[in-house]
């Protein structure tokens, strides 16, 4: 297999991926990770992980942005992908940086689509899934730190009108530290 | 060079290109772009762009986001890469999809951080930076139907607070039309 190699293209400020053989730029960008807080008459839909990392641990329904998808499409997909759950979005609830390991997250509010008959199950990537109230949260098994940020946006918002979407919190703005180092889920 | 295939790996539900040597899978994702309307008593900050596509038509100050970066962080860079200012961001003004591409476009509102003496001027990138009155801008010659949509979104927020971000025009809802095929800027 042809070498990479770590240098600085022609017109270009920074160093990149450049195959060795054909002068290919292999470039590496951040990725974007859609979810979304899904609520019912109170409560939020989460997931626990089936998988590394954080397995074990709570999150919101959410993954990575694919090729050819929208944002809410992307957002809507991993609501079905990981809760079984057939969602309508309201709208962004929050933008999230979470700079040391080069994402952004971009949550969605939403319901279910048929809030008649919410329906939900444990996708291949979750063990189980659940509707928490706020108080029923389980905040010491939280899986990310934006977790947290997104379920306290929705504590602001609560079902009324959404605004600018929540960021990072002061404590964390550049998103760059580890849950188990940012102290407790505050 | 060894060669990828596209396959499903396993646990996967859609094809990546996978080395038919290691075993490696290249993730090929959406990128985003971060960028910017600065805004200098009801002008906007517009660059011509010296690169292709779209050489020789105007756009906003914006780039892709690099690891390592928030998108504020990123959406300043482009601000001085393209258009040498230095800028104070107010918060997000667009989310916009353009899926055709896999890209997501953030959009900043933002001013100059020296307000009293803005000083801007043509990046490597730009043949001419200039500030433009809402009715001064060349709707003729803009780069991206993105470009429209931000413009379109400062037109309806003004200077006043920011709320919900804006997002596609319902005439091109997933970012699928060239700015050619989507007929004129509207």
């Amino acid at each position: 297999m042809a070498e990479f190699v770590r240098r600085v293209p022609e017109g270009d400020n920074r160093e990149r991926l450049v195959c060795g053989d054909c002068g290919h730029i292999a470039y590496e960008n951040p990725k974007i990770v859609v979810g979304s807080v899904i609520l019912d008459n109170g409560a939020v839909l989460m997931c626990r992980r089936a998988i590394e990392p954080r397995r074990g641990f709570w999150t919101l329904p959410a993954g990575y942005l694919e090729l050819g998808e929208t944002l809410e499409e992307g957002a809507a997909r991993e609501a079905w992908e990981e809760a079984q759950a057939t969602v309508a979005l309201d709208g962004i609830l929050g933008v999230f940086n979470i700079s040391r390991i080069g994402q952004v997250q971009i949550i969605f509010r939403g319901r279910f689509a048929e809030e008649q008959e919410p329906h939900f199950a444990a996708g291949p990537e979750s063990l189980e899934v659940a509707l928490f109230p706020w108080e029923g949260i389980p905040w010491t098994e939280i899986a990310f730190a934006s977790v947290n940020w997104a379920l306290q946006a929705w504590q602001r918002t609560g079902t009324g009108p959404l605004g600018r979407p929540a960021g990072n919190p002061d404590s964390d703005p550049r998103g760059t530290h580890r849950i188990g180092r940012a102290g407790p889920a505050a």
